[in-house]
């Protein structure tokens, strides 16, 4: 984040990759290929080394994006801007689709003090008790907060659905509370931006296996991952409803494919850079006189004896 | 953090930071020169801009610090390792004294996954009907996670004093309280740092009137700003105590010189990677079969039919 920075910030080919992958109703995974880039600029842009090239964007879209948070957090201190404004990024994937490495260099390039990142795992015999979004509820960003969260509502018509967690009726219903739920956010005034980050049957092979051959990763593999693994058609599916059933004007799905981590990444930064564009953040006026407030500062620095301590 | 990083950690002067700003009764604040930075190599080492040189050591102890975060999640995942271990860095200063800075670029360095940041502003009511630890347990990071209070129950013998928000005998009580409560918070496997960023009374100034000047950061000054300032040696006085009374093997104070804010960056970072240091952390061994693993997911990889997407 501090380190020198050269170069700006190159828009993607043909502006807007909010454009681009954004996915509407019938969503077709099987037409996304997850090793393609789109928007990636061309090689005269990039060079030859395109990956070096979009690590490199990253950073300086996460400046950015830690210049757009601030202003984000300063207009949440004015009464003036309400509902309050956040942003909300969902992160959904398959096993080792990448939801932890795209937090690591997206999060990682912007400014940790306005983050609010949750992760949900199964939920606990409390969660249990109460319906599927309250735990979501009490995990969402605080005005003037970027918040992220590693998966989300979306497992309850995912897992619960392809698991047979809960009975089908019972999934069913879910895509319209969620759709209720997600409005009601939007209403007041979180901005979403819901992601999937789309892996292919193969590249998921290939990272279990490193998981299993790298002692360090041990921790990370699961073996009911396999079990999911067997289940791909399934949780593709599941995918592709929640997708189409749920991808709104006031909470849209996109798409990221996800095999080139490098292009994952980019693509990322840009849909935050570009929701934040949307939300013509700026920094609110002084609710005090400055004026008033120097004379005072001056007084206090020169017109009293001074402080014991410190004085030097 | 994805920032490509040339050269190699130095080691702070004399070997430890920890041994050098580590404070213990009687804390006398007077004697330490807020413009001062023990521990920085000299010349030699650093060149001829050591803020320079100090920002790119902070990425690099950055990364180093993400390496150590990814193990203290990992032995959290292991049920071996109980009680599960936590990192808990406690930022305490005067107004302007850094502590945003200090989070953006020290936390801003590591992994944004296994951060767990808690601001602590006025009370809430629903505070108030509470002890002054109620709010702080609820903030604890989880274990795997690192920690980051932004202010702290330390509130509670400073402002609380200075302020006479309590009476005396309330909060001479609570140094007791403090005590017992880290002593418990040690003993439940989280390691404490706790830092005070030490400023003098004219480079606050300094920074206040620069919240006055420009128009971007008028919503980070606040009134009642310059009328703590006129309390400055009262608070000067109540930190010394704090210092004094809670400093502990369990739980040390620390004071970071903080004028330079790329000496107070540094500092810190190093405070943190001696910190881990003294864990001696590593990976959980595999707590699944790792042979049968690889034979299942070589199964589902090529003994079936595949699935009908992604099948490129």
């Amino acid at each position: 984040m501090s380190a020198p920075q050269h170069g700006q910030i190159v828009a993607p080919d043909g502006g807007s990759v909010r454009k681009l992958l954004r996915v509407t109703a019938p969503v077709d995974l099987a037409a996304i290929d997850p090793r393609s880039t789109p928007g990636l600029p061309p090689t005269e842009v990039t060079g030859e080394r395109p990956k070096t090239w979009a690590r490199d964007q990253v950073e300086l879209v996460g400046g950015e994006l830690g210049r757009q948070q601030e202003m984000l957090y300063a207009m949440a201190t004015a009464a003036s801007d309400r509902p309050a404004r956040r942003v909300l990024l969902v992160l959904q994937a398959m096993d080792c689709g990448g939801k932890d490495g795209t937090i690591k260099r997206v999060a990682g390039a912007m400014n940790p003090l306005g983050l609010h990142i949750r992760s949900f795992g199964p939920p606990t015999p409390q969660e249990l008790r109460h319906d599927f979004l309250w735990r979501i509820r009490r995990a969402l960003p605080p005005p003037g907060y970027v918040g992220m969260f590693n998966r989300s509502h979306y497992e309850d018509v995912l897992i619960a659905r392809v698991g047979s967690l809960v009975p089908e009726a019972t999934w069913r219903a879910r895509y319209d509370e969620i759709n209720s739920f997600e409005r009601e956010l939007a209403d007041g005034g979180v901005t979403l931006v819901k992601v999937m980050l789309h892996i292919s049957y193969a590249e998921q092979g290939e990272r279990l296996l490193e998981r299993l051959t790298d002692p360090r990763k041990h921790w990370k593999y699961n073996p009911s991952d396999v079990d999911a693994r067997a289940q791909w058609d399934d949780y593709q599916a599941a995918y592709a409803e929640a997708l189409s059933r749920c991808g709104t004007d006031a909470a849209p799905w996109f798409v990221v494919p996800a095999d080139r981590k490098w292009y994952r990444d980019w693509a990322v930064a840009h849909l935050l850079r570009e929701t934040f564009d949307t939300l013509n953040l700026g920094y609110p006026p002084a609710d005090f006189d400055v004026a008033h407030e120097r004379d005072r500062l001056s007084v206090g620095g020169a017109g009293r004896s001074g402080p014991q301590m410190n004085s030097r």
